[in-house]
């Protein structure tokens, strides 16, 4: 009856056949009853009056919600629609389908509950309120494609407001998977990350988180460049974000754009649109490592870049080695809820990013096999078990 | 490993081997996928880069989300734990269970999604905007256990505001089956409910809601009594909304207690918990109904009801005549769902309430029977189809 009434509402079904909104007709997900209420008994443990004793007892000593409830293992997926994929500021209706394919990746690969929540509100203090508002209801925060330097704030401000886990996956889920396929494209390249140039093409959400864990994993010698030039400290248009990266990048001094940043550097990682010209990648230096993440348009097409670079990554599933943060905020979150951890830590994303590198044999090891496949089936388990044991070996857990 | 995990940070479990918390352990809900993904074709089309066609059209025709993502049937269950059950203001956190199993049974009686939300705010204001930022995420708001008369404005400010199904089930889910059972009981004894005169006790959620839908079903004699005494104009302690209803009711000028005002009365609806004197019982008017709904303890002891009156019914599983609300939200949501429906009428919730009052037919009734089971299958799919058609008639869908 649903399917029907629902078709009567859009009377135009310009969609109808094409296979991508048939699979999204009705949604992607739903809630299922845990336990099946078939008679007087379970209504009466199920809801009134045996409810009313579960309650007293959470009443009593809160932390018993998270034996007795959900909310030891369910994410709320948030969202104000600002940054939607490439799309864009599309508005947080438009943005459901991509936060119900979270929600269903969540589940299918991390058995994470989660729910789409997105939100009709773009001020921040706003933003930051409404969450902390809900938090009651969830074990974690998810936050999902919010725009940049926004998306900062409210990450940090949530952070400090809650004491559950709260993870910007476009910033953190990336930054994981980058870190994990750079080990090992390092291992085929027999470069150590100390010794690396970097240059990172993008100052949004993944290009500032990139920075950082990479920075947290010992590369010293980084450059972050935006549609201006390279960040440094001296550039008067830089908002506080970039402005704080200029300060803890750039060691070189270098100033100028994309292509003359590019010269002699052992990573470039896109994460930015664009197109970089084949002379400037052809300018790093040997053995270099590319990572065009951009979606559906590497910044270097895989093709042009495997004639300058020894590992060539791509965020696309149609070539070796996609960088896919599906490969890690399942198991993030899984371990996060298996420790009963309070936050997800620098260390807890430098373990999950091991743990995903290590997945990889070095006898397997290849140029075109440097991260695994979200199919994996060892992956969301090897994250979650890294995870884990850091969040108890930093003591942010609950116990 | 969740549990296990859980298990660890309360280290004291006194509820083990308890049946209802038992049941309870790890939630009564979860989050399922209704599609798998289990390669990269499936990736590609339920996420990136398929998705991005699927939230275009949408940002393009936003009435597409109902057809392509779970908003269409999927409820937010919304409270503020300021009015749990009988237990009082016990908090967000404490109320989760009983969202819980308001979920677990929109799912299992009307195949409903919801999803528990409990809001850490009171402030009228801020509960409003909190659920207007979060509405583009769900198809319809249930309102949950939260305090008289706050619940009144919240309700009415949100029906104003969204375009949405806006239902506060304390309120007209209690007087949708009391209408129902009223309406059984009075074929039992052969009174018109034109002719009857009404002594409702308690003015909160369900005292207000229930006063409104007898008048609106023709009901002209009716008093409505709160702690202090019947309500009526001369009262200088009356908030607006009980100012309101004293105007609306009282036609015979009534004064003093509930014991003054039963005398005579035809139905006496308890909805406010304390004790009826037998005296007052007793002077009730021949072939009295009682509806005497408190849990776990009815006003009047179904005992002591059935020597005065020729009907009873309580809020109890124990006793014949359950009024549970069970019976009405599921199928009010399927039907709202069903229809399209941008709102929850008054006719809509008539439309209910004749439906189950229906399902008894002339042969079938009797006084210990003037209200289906719970677990009648009829149940839900006969108010779903009613309340679908109310709509339809009042034109309130969308198409």
């Amino acid at each position: 009856m649903v399917a029907q009434a629902v078709e009567s509402v859009v009377p135009t079904d310009a969609y109808a056949g094409d296979a991508v909104f048939e699979l999204h007709r009705g949604g992607k997900i739903e809630v299922s009853s845990s336990i099946h209420v078939q008679d007087a008994d379970d209504l009466s443990k199920a809801y009134t009056p045996g409810v009313a004793r579960v309650c007293t007892a959470i009443a009593a000593e809160p932390a018993l919600a998270r034996r007795y409830t959900w909310t030891s293992n369910v994410v709320a997926v948030v969202t104000d629609g600002t940054a939607v994929l490439g799309l864009g500021d599309i508005g947080p209706v438009a943005s459901l389908p991509v936060m119900e394919g979270k929600a269903l990746l969540f589940k299918e690969f991390g058995g994470v509950d989660s729910v789409p929540i997105a939100l009709d509100c773009t001020d921040v203090d706003e933003f930051v309120e409404t969450v902390a508002r809900m938090a009651p209801s969830f074990g974690g925060i998810n936050l999902e494609d919010i725009s940049a330097p926004r998306c900062f704030e409210i990450e940090r401000r949530l952070k400090e407001r809650l004491d559950i886990p709260v993870f910007h996956d476009d910033q953190h889920g990336t930054a994981v998977v980058v870190l994990a396929a750079l080990r090992n494209a390092l291992r085929v390249t027999g470069k150590e990350i100390e010794d690396i140039r970097v240059v990172i093409s993008g100052a949004g959400a993944a290009g500032v988180a990139c920075a950082r864990i990479l920075l947290q994993a010992g590369v010293g010698d980084l450059a972050v460049v935006d549609s201006k030039g390279v960040l440094h400290e001296d550039r008067p248009d830089l908002n506080p974000v970039k402005l704080s990266l200029a300060r803890d990048t750039n060691t070189g001094g270098l100033s100028g754009r994309l292509a003359d940043a590019l010269a002699g550097a052992d990573l470039f990682l896109g994460v930015s649109g664009g197109t970089v010209p084949e002379e400037a990648v052809a300018s790093m230096a040997d053995d270099a490592i590319i990572f065009a993440l951009a979606n559906p348009n590497p910044e270097v097409h895989p093709d042009l870049a495997h004639r300058h670079a020894a590992v060539v990554a791509t965020g696309r599933s149609d070539f070796p080695n996609q960088i896919n943060n599906v490969l890690a905020f399942p198991g993030i979150f899984r371990g996060a809820f298996d420790a009963s951890a309070t936050r997800i830590t620098e260390g807890m994303k430098l373990a999950a990013a091991d743990a995903l590198a290590g997945l990889i044999s070095p006898a397997d090891l290849r140029a075109d096999y440097i991260i695994p496949s979200p199919f994996d089936p060892r992956v969301a388990p090897a994250v979650a078990d890294a995870v884990a044991a850091a969040a108890a070996a930093e003591g942010v857990t609950r116990d």
